[in-house]
């Protein structure tokens, strides 16, 4: 028995074919295009392909950036594709396969904590929650065992939990949510501000960007963090002290037992994770009377929302 | 079948037989003394003369202000009773009282938010929020049916979710924390700052602290506001934004179908929620695309702690 | 006698010669090169065109968007001309005119308030602060009758005292500085936000900028907020509300007796000011007990600032 | 010629007789009583008692906590002295003294700062800011050699400056004013908060009160920091960075060559002054392109006040 995991991402569609134990044994992937109608083609397609070599899927797994029903089903709404506004995806899907197999789709950041708690570094914890630092901030939940998604699929936004009153300007409208302290996108910000206001400290980052500092990104910051340049350990030590006040915040709701931190630009390791607990202690309410939480990175790897959505499918 | 429940509060001992459907049918109270062994004379001594009156008492639900641990038994912490580390509650009481029934230990807020779940405002709800708006501010979470505890038994501590970077300082030691923000102590301080910065609108004030801004108290604020009166009102408002801030944020992290807001400074009723349902909104992420979230007063009275602690000691 | 005033702006070079009275009696204007050499070319272009209509013009005053040292000649740093680091900008044009007459450089920002103070809604007043609302916040403070320029010429930078600690990143590397709240670019900013926030009121805005969000400017907003536009209205509201905490934080500072605002941004007149009124004496420290400095609206019109330069001259 | 110098303070009334370089040759002090009247008498009294040993007193400066009019006499309105409302105290003292001689009254911090311009540390500066960070945090301005008073008396309220919104309540009923931030309560505020969250590193400062942390006093805290006490240093590390910060915010507006950092709490020198200077720069619009201003501490000793009082009573 196989099943078909989709991760629909902003750049690219990624196809899993999975075994019972979740484990990739094909994949494809092919270029998001904006139309949804295409998508679903698109994905179709993949299932198709995939059902040549193997007679046994027996479940869709979606995982899809958005906000998603408790049909699971049903995408609320979409930053990415304007169409997916109360739009039942899995529907147009199922239509375009014909096959009677479930069709689960579930929000990408989920499916990636979902992967995490059941086959990463999440493995045997109680309550356990998954952020994501990518361009974003993404957030999963994991409560005795299962996903929380909330009474309306909008739980775990954790990178719109308001940080600072009237702070940086989000994307959503608001102002102050953590994914305008902790991401990607964020920690480019910091470097960028640093550059300006240290040029004499700069050389490094500005070697890495060719001169021109609008172009410098994540990966040259994570490079010149870990040669142990000045600028960039201190941009992510500032994303990591933010990554900790979110966790602090998060604890006087959850009180998990552990964090798993994933996105790419958890490939720096401690650079990013020492300054993020430290962080954390300081800002926990009765640190010094609670367990501390465990904060450590993920370990399913970059498939982790494959294979999350492979286990979802069928459960 | 009879349970007792027995509320340890700041000031008094409440204790209450309550029947199967968790109505009170006879209760006492006596004054809280400062020394645990007390304590734990007074609770017994009440056990022993409610067993006079009731052959049937079969369970023991305490609700104690405090950091419970798992095992419902041990109080981790408590800012009120000094002796309260480490304590094992429970032990000390079946010690006393000699009878072989289970003796259940939870958080003051925890109960109260479960008695509303049960028998008040958060009847039928799927996930509930409890906010409760006393000296302090309490948090409880309900999550499909179950009272949610965290890992370590320090979930639900929304009073002391941070709120405000560098905000107004905490008896915890942080800063900016929820409850400095809503509370019936921030009502005051909302109230007196308006006070000194406004002579010329507080006639009524003064007159209800007869002149002596130090004594002004949260009811004379609510009198106050009840009769219209501007500084009363925009007090409430002060509170009731944060609170819906507070709200904001709780659903970024548990998207709960509902909040039931109880305490003392709720009699105001819509003086505090209207401002408070405002705020939310105001500052929920994506609130034009997702139902929003009731928000309403406790129903189950000032004995929803007696009532939770009832319930939750056969659960 | 007459004096040339020159005004370097960020895309055109405005000239005017103005005669005792500094009343601009003939004016050019050309585009602003980003070269250093073709700009002071074009200044002594346009100076000579002047000569060749006034034969007594007897001294040179000009306007530049920079940092401008205490010799009241050379340009400290500017963010529009990467050339203009410890630059001679008097000595230059000097070379370039031949003629033995003073050539004076000032701030942009100082020479409209200075306008403001001899010709404006300044006049006669003790001590008062310009702020010009435009894509950015300028500042510019005249007290006891002289122009105040601080140690380093740095004074009345007023577009970046730190309002929100954490807050929205601004160009210059720091965070919250009042310019990310009150200018242009704020404006369009909370605008955008609210129009995602609040897609069912956002008819006019979205008509206005033909369904293209990113193509939202500030007049548009004004139009909108002048019909009554909900969302117009709220957008100058916030940027109100800011103007009027950062003089409140001015006047913990300067104590003026007037507060100037100029820029393109004011043109709605009391739309932004009447919110800047309320927010000033609600942050004011101790409001009740204190004149009120008042607010007006700029009245030497968008020639402000060649009539400061040609006033500042021969000062 | 002498000139009598008078300081009303919160718990004791000092006068001193200064010769014509402001040097203090006789001084006396007594306690300051409540009523205003009382203290009238007290200031004549001490005035009759100069004047026996000192024939040629012919001025008087009076240092008051309070804020001044533009008239020099008229004390607008106190925190300490209620009657002090619009209350002429230059007149009541010259009825009660009956002699033709000045009596000019300043505002204390003012006095401070101008005694540290014309005798310490100071001297020769262009544009000073004093700080006088006791208690509460003073503030004095000095521009191009002359005392700034602002229109209307008000300037240089700089404990009252705007630092965090919604941050920590000020007694004036604003949040987050600058000297919540940075002053001596200030400082056991964050030792006190200290001291509850890291308890096992609380030994030496649980020492110094006596175990009773609601005893803690700025003293005890400098004592442990000066012997190297972690959370000692801690407290200071954090008064001094927002001290930096709130010097980053004035020279936005002041741009001044110097701060001078007076008041009890300078007694530990560097171990307030490093953090401070570092935040100044961290802090700081353009840091890296202009002169960075110095900070020094005050050197006219604790009778600056007395000097500075008897300097300004001729000018």
């Amino acid at each position: 028995m196989h099943k078909l995991a989709v991760d629909i991402g902003g750049t690219k569609i990624a196809v899993g074919v999975c075994d019972e134990d979740d484990t990739i044994v094909r994949s494809w992937t092919v270029p998001t295009e904006s139309d949804a109608d295409r998508i679903n083609e698109n994905v179709a397609e993949l299932y198709k392909k995939a059902c040549e070599s193997f007679d046994d899927i027996s479940a869709i797994g979606i995982s899809a950036a958005g906000n998603i029903k408790q049909d699971r089903r049903t995408v609320n709404f979409s930053a990415n594709i304007p169409a997916w506004i109360n739009y039942d995806l899995s529907g147009h899907i199922e239509e375009l396969i014909g096959a009677d197999i479930p069709v689960v789709v579930e929000n990408d950041a989920n499916c990636a904590g979902w992967g995490e708690y059941v086959h990463g570094a999440g493995k045997g914890s109680r309550n356990m929650v998954m952020l994501t630092v990518g361009t974003g901030l993404g957030g999963a939940i994991v409560l005795n065992g299962e996903l929380y998604r909330g009474s309306f699929g909008m739980a775990g936004e954790l990178g719109h939990l308001p940080m600072v009153p009237d702070g940086d300007t989000c994307g959503c409208g608001l102002r102050g949510c953590a994914e305008r302290y902790v991401s990607g996108s964020a920690l480019e910000r910091f470097a960028k501000a640093a550059v300006r206001r240290r040029p004499q400290d700069a050389t490094r980052l500005m070697e890495l960007c060719n001169g021109h500092i609008e172009d410098l990104r994540g990966p040259m910051i994570s490079k010149a963090a870990q040669e142990g340049d000045v600028l960039g350990l201190y941009s992510f030590n500032k994303i990591g002290e933010w990554l900790g006040r979110t966790m602090a915040a998060i604890s006087a709701v959850l009180d998990p037992d552990i964090y798993v931190i994933g996105g790419g630009v958890i490939a720096v390791g401690d650079i990013l994770l020492e300054p993020a607990r430290q962080a954390y202690e300081r800002f926990l309410q009765a640190s010094a009377y609670r367990p501390i939480a465990k904060i450590v990175p993920a370990s399913a790897g970059q498939d982790a929302g494959l294979i999350g959505a492979a286990n979802l499918s069928l459960r």
